[in-house]
């Protein structure tokens, strides 16, 4: 499982042929998924593909894939009954003996699905409005039924979020977590990367053969930016590939029963800000919506960390939409069980659908796309006065920027093209800002290898 | 299963909640639903419902079931989880010990689920190209993948034509050749009402019952027009209501893997003369399209007289695109059986698709709908020295307005207002039409019931 | 499908690898099996797979199969992962474009399996105790364990008894009750031969499929020495040989949930005093179980004449435990799905299977095989004056040697030889019974084909 | 889930209703399964209950779980359609939220089943021969049958041996070889405790859902005496209990496809005992059976002892039957893949079965229940000049004496009463014998807690 050498790795070729949808297209499907996978999308497509065969690979560098693998390809081509997908050059760590390990060959074809419907249905001259709160969620809605994850059945969604760089003791405690959930009949959904995104399904998955299940559901949600960083563990039965950061948050909030928070980095906290900001607007006041931030007894501190800077910054009502439980994997997994009848309870009340939270009020600016250029992050407004969810959309959106600077590719590139973000804001939320960032860095919640170069500067 | 009283029939109110697609719709989705349901589309929907409903009776009046039924009405709701249909003085005939037959609420789903989906999806301002060729043949692709009945799976498929009026000998033998195609392993797909369309399919239920298959395919492609004479049984496990005629034959003859015709009466005439129209084009010659005419040895005679109109009309090459084997059934399901070997060979090279025949050449003028006006019947151009197709596609239209004068509620009016139709072409043509049209009257090939008035008069 | 001619019929070899217990036997049973089908039984074997092999036959003449394929031979073999079935010169018309119908390959497995069961677990040094009326049950249960049809769940087994040879208008009328029944969601057991037999399962067969029902169950429970001459029809999909009359009738009683019964001959009238000859004892007296006796309009006077036989030979007291319905399919149905759910209550009061009857006592003397010698026929006595239910068990016999003398080869060849049997009884007893008799010749329900010769004479 | 406190820990009450073939039980078997688990078996079955009910506890004192749970009691009642399981103060621990964790239950109801098995059909008066060693056979085979773990389909078990106490390097190594068997669609077979008995099976897990397989097997073989100290990890999902240890060793030896030794203590050595005793055996020169001894790098030294001890005691031909790999566990699962397809290859030349390996010769002294008293440990004869497999049976026998003094509860009490056991033989072979298990004291693999007070001595 370890490649982090620099001799050229051993590579495969080979032909998959998709199942579930990609195999009844129309004529016209098959030459426009063709056309689109050659053009612009073939970049694309290349680094998702890449992401999903070194799968289980633990580098969170979003190039170290392409330069281990620099001559892999990969084509779509029309075959006499839908698609067939060519690999080229292709990591032999995702073949057993020849053969591509049939997850991997699923999340394959995902890859390609999630593409192509982004490209063809929701690209340009779609005739689709994705400038209306409206518009976007009905995206969020096409792309997740189209990627068949909308199920009926009672709500046992939980989305975990937490770092993808934790110590062994933060990872065990998300599979203890994830094992007690998975006793309870509860499916899982992350955003498909290592440590606590990977933790809780292996716990589950466990749990879930002990309890003999069948049909359970480990959904990842990710998207074009972060896939390369955090490679979906095969134990992933379900993937969808959002078009945007975005909207794979709205995916999480309005696909997940309840959301349980690990200890994590930068990403988490932009999680945290996004949902309390959310939940926290008059309008989703009456919703049931199961909150836990948990972790080992020696991640406390963490939370308390947490804790203060979001009473802090979002006031003390904040602390009404979340529960802190620290050390104690079968009380999270109860209480989320008792949470999850609540939800199921609202849901049949207000004849809202079980499959998606149509319900919660997701504002615009949490919906449009945010590209953190160090215009845009210089322009983030974090001072008192302003609207809790209004100064929670920006500080998710510094968040952001940052998780950017850390691991995507384009946010690198611009920081070390035009050195650290700046981030402007009152003194005091300046100060808690700072003292949480440089938390996570002494924590090695960055990066999960080597020394980490902050890539903001907090400016007061 | 008789119901011809006059007294008021027994009825009963239900809630139907439709699974397989109809479960998972957007909020958007399911108010044009309810807007279409309840606006122009209501009328249609709730004639087709009630022709579900009283499948199995054997009238083949557009007009009785509404007579028997006058309250009847269908609602489609909103609800938590997708589409609630709700059903009032519904024919107690679908019943049983109150509770809806499971296979009529199938078809009941079926038919709001391809109403809705020709309401919205192909309906003005959905941005389709419903003029062209390929338009045409992509929205027969998409209704028909929608509606789940394109399937990956070797080519087993074969299309019965054959009328709804036979007489005892024929049925059994539609039987017949039913049990010995389900024998062999082969799925069924007719017009989906009494008669030739559901001897075969009671056949082959009893032998793939013999031969342990599951997963077996009873498909009934209707139109709206159609369904009312000619309602479906409900061993009809997959029901498609294509939005007129034409994309009706053409679904049969892109789907089915081969065709077999047994008696039938005029618009038995129009579906061979269409299928013949697009075979005898050169760019369907290397096809191969297995299509047998088969009766009981009683039957002879009104295959010959057939077969003489073909030859006469469209010439000697079209008899090498059929053949006619009476009395035979075990001889027609082996020749058919190779056939589809053919078929599949074929499919294979040329790397088209098992289950919708994209190779086969349709023109414009077989796929444009026709409607059956005193003018446009009187504009049809039945001479000799015109190309065969042409001559076969203003024959199929001839033969298209004659079952509409028949059977279908808008042109039983027009004939009622109007008079008879009058058909112009050349002498001997006029001759043999006259001749094969007054055959089935004799037959008793034109209504199920009663005397038949002509609703055609033929002009040399 | 009819064979009736003496040029020698097609043939065909093939090999057969059971599955479901025959593909997982000890060493051992392998060679008891292999060596018991070369031994005593292998005629048997022979005899029981031609009928399996000839099944749709209308034959009821058990030699005749035997004449027509006088070459037909059975082996079984060993095999790598259990037994193999060899077949030489088998019917062809068992076989579809050279491969066995899968029903008809199941339904020869049974007999290897049944056969297999009753020579080594039933035959001699079993260590069971099969002169006892416990023991009796005992092997019959196990025997229905091994055969797999003792399944949980709720009581829905309707088991149907009537004639092989019944007229047209009957064999439709048990179809539609075979229809109301599957509708209702009822499996359907019977004895497994033509005529009453098939009507049912056939009309079930088409509800099964229009409620969409899987799992259905056509159980037929037959014996050697009548499957000859009833040969299984493959809609049957559970078959079980049981090893004499006695303990098919068990079967019948402890796995029915109900029984429904239709016109028929004596093999029919056998049964009827069978079964009450048992519902009339105190013991069985709160016992719900509901038996109905049906048939066409037409139909009337031959249950009628039935009706008078049973008032005088059991008493009035008999007509408590049948009800008599004419006409009526639905409400046969209707007044069965309510007599179910009052067994269902019954077996749940009592914590009694539902699978098996354990509760109704049946005395040794209607489980003691029954050898229709001269001698025994002439030593039952059928006077007043005796316990219904003892009258009713000789009276049983006597049916049950004329069903002997009338279908079963052994039967057949000693009333050949000695003449026809004789029979001793009261006057009006033996005036019924003769009358009762009589009449089931004019309505040639003792024989499909030919003159009928009566094998029995009525001596007061 | 620890649970080493003194203080009365949680129980609760519940009902169990057993599916899969406890649920058709005659009367007569219902009512001997009730009288035998109240006779002498109901302290074995509660004994046998218990451990499946702490599955997963660390312990391996077989009296620790009942004084931690004195009042737990376990009653089979009869029931309507079955057998009802009660439990009394049973252990909350496998328990979720109240409800007995699924494939607990599952364990449990295998537990009723094979001692009911053993007391009903392998009891005195079964009338079966279990002192010839075909007799034995026929037991194992019929035993296994019973529980449905005889299954068609490609040789693909792998029995995994090794010690239940291994260090942490260890456990991850075997569950790296049991994901790499996993990739590979080979299923598990493990004596079912802790350590090398649990970790194959975890790495398995997750190996197969990442393959997407389905209807995977984990079977756990163990035996009364042992049940307690080695409780089965839930995610066995078959579990099979011998009656004896003997014909537990035989069971693995004719199921398992191939075997794969980790590091163990006395316990692993007896099977290697076992196993080479057999194969060494002339009769088995040309069976295919693959055998890898494996462990991590920092194990190698534990292999060459073992090793050096059995060319010092069988000679060097014993080295031809089984590899040694070392910190490869890709290796050993490509290696072991490729010995299944010999074995494969083997059986269809054989024409042995695939789930049964009928052709491997056991003899008598190896099938023969060895009872470790003090003098039948004094009488093994450890010599040079013995026939190798001869050998081998007295050395098993002599390693079985010492599990039982470590483990087992009637051994602990033997050896408490009359002091360690006294072992005779060679000087060299003592010298060897006592090296070996001195080093199974040094490195822990004797017990999982506390000194270790040898239960044997070594006398030459």
């Amino acid at each position: 499982m370890d490649f982090a050498t620099s001799i050229p790795l051993p590579t495969v070729d080979a032909r998959i042929y998709p199942r579930n949808g990609l195999d009844i297209l129309s004529r016209a499907e098959v030459a426009r998924l063709r056309d689109a996978s050659t053009g612009g999308m073939h970049e694309l497509l290349r680094r998702c593909a890449l992401a999903v065969l070194t799968s289980g690979s633990t580098s969170d560098d979003p190039r170290a894939a392409r330069d281990l693998y620099p001559t892999f390809d990969i084509q779509v081509q029309q075959q006499d009954r839908g698609v067939r997908i060519d690999l080229l050059n292709a990591p032999a760590m995702a073949f057993v003996d020849g053969e591509l390990i049939h997850g991997v060959a699923e999340l394959l074809a995902a890859v390609v699905r999630d593409l192509a419907y982004t490209a063809i249905e929701l690209g340009e001259n779609c005739g689709r409005d994705l400038e209306s709160s409206e518009g976007i969620t009905d995206a969020v809605f096409s792309l997740l039924r189209n990627a068949r994850v909308l199920q009926p059945g009672d709500p046992n969604l939980v989305v975990c979020w937490g770092g993808h760089s934790i110590n062994r003791d933060e990872y065990l405690y998300t599979k203890q977590v994830g094992y007690e959930l998975g006793l309870r009949g509860i499916d899982i959904c992350t955003g498909c990367g290592p440590g606590a995104m990977k933790g809780p399904m292996k716990g589950a998955t466990i749990a879930h053969a002990k309890q003999r299940r069948r049909r359970m559901r480990y959904i990842g949600i990710t998207e074009p930016g972060i896939i390369a960083a955090e490679s979906p563990n095969p134990i992933v039965n379900h993937l969808v590939i959002m078009p945007d950061i975005e909207k794979r948050l709205e995916a999480f909030v309005r696909m997940g029963h309840g959301i349980i928070v690990f200890p994590g980095g930068v990403g988490t906290a932009e999680e945290i800000l996004y949902l309390l900001g959310i939940l926290l607007r008059e309008e989703n006041r009456d919703l049931p919506f199961p909150l836990i931030l948990t972790g080992p007894t020696a991640s406390a501190p963490y939370f308390e960390q947490i804790d203060r800077f979001l009473r802090l910054t979002l006031g003390e009502a904040a602390t009404s939409r979340y529960e802190i439980v620290v050390g104690e994997p079968r009380e999270v997994a109860a209480r989320m069980s008792k949470g999850l009848k609540r939800v199921r309870e609202q849901r049949i009340g207000h004849r809202d659908s079980f499959f998606f939270n149509w319900s919660i009020d997701i504002p615009l600016p949490f919906q449009r796309p945010f590209v953190p250029t160090h215009e845009a992050m210089a322009a983030l407004d974090l001072h008192h006065g302003r609207k809790p969810h209004e100064l929670a959309a920006d500080l998710r959106r510094a968040f952001s920027g940052i998780v950017a600077g850390n691991v995507k590719e384009d946010g690198i590139r611009r920081v070390e093209e035009f050195g650290p973000f700046e981030i402007h804001g009152d003194e005091d939320i300046m100060q808690a800002l700072d003292a949480l960032l440089r938390g996570f860095v002494q924590q090695h919640r960055m990066k999960i290898a080597g020394d980490y170069r902050p890539c903001y500067r907090v400016v007061t």
